[in-house]
């Protein structure tokens, strides 16, 4: 397979895990930037017309991988691949973030849940979205039906 | 950085570029399914509970990468983090699926836009989607407007 290369890094407020908002509810309102590296920053040409980005991070603060693990936000263990969990097999996060501005190989969004430093693998443009009525999220859908007392 | 190891691979009906729809207006309609390997079935766990899963991949029939592409659907070039070319610097590709069933360790998917053979990065769960009406789409909107003449 390919040799992962870190094409930027992620300037964040959080500094450690513990900073970063989790379970049902969390919202990610965070400002940070992308600071995308020189030789790369030609690839971000018309960028700026996009509202939304997919960020692909590393967890390059995680080490190994959990088939089963137990999210902050429920009591019961569920299958990594249906949760976010960072101890993943190939360990690369993914986050959607608003584009407030660019400047040069800088881009300043909202909505970073990533560590400072983390580095960037991938953005790309978000270009359209599942209608929230045409989605079922199982697990996640009945924990917080459990915590509404639903 | 990490290592990337394939986690599965992608069963599809397109066994070449050439088949898969490209441009303005494609719809990606085609089912296949995701065959994770055995080692990994465990971190299906829950995962029929839903409906729609972000599958990571290799785009691994592609060599290098280039940082300004013209899309199959404009005449003008954009920059690669802009865009969904396969040349990207980190050659991993994103697709939304519809998970129609599972059966063990396959998952039977509608919206494949991958190869057949593609290895398998990483799924996850598609949680929330930014509401199509805070989308602005760059570059792709204009194309689509100079198509429609308008």
């Amino acid at each position: 397979m390919f040799t992962p290369r870190p094409i930027g890094f992620v300037r964040s407020p959080h500094k450690d895990t513990a900073d970063v908002p989790k379970g049902l509810g969390a919202k990610h309102e965070a400002e940070g930037t992308l600071d995308i590296l020189p030789e790369f920053e030609p690839g971000l040409k018309d960028i700026e017309g996009f509202s939304h980005l997919l960020v692909l991070w590393e967890f390059d603060r995680v080490q190994g991988f959990e088939l089963l693990g137990t999210p902050p936000c429920d009591d019961r263990s569920h299958g990594v691949f249906a949760t976010r969990s960072p101890y993943r097999p190939n360990p690369i996060g993914l986050t959607v973030v608003e584009l407030l501005r660019r400047e040069g190989p800088q881009l300043h969004v909202r909505g970073v849940d990533m560590l400072d430093g983390t580095p960037i693998l991938d953005v790309k443009p978000y270009l359209s979205s599942i209608p929230e009525e045409k989605l079922r999220r199982g697990w996640l859908a009945e924990a917080e039906a459990r915590k509404d007392g639903r």
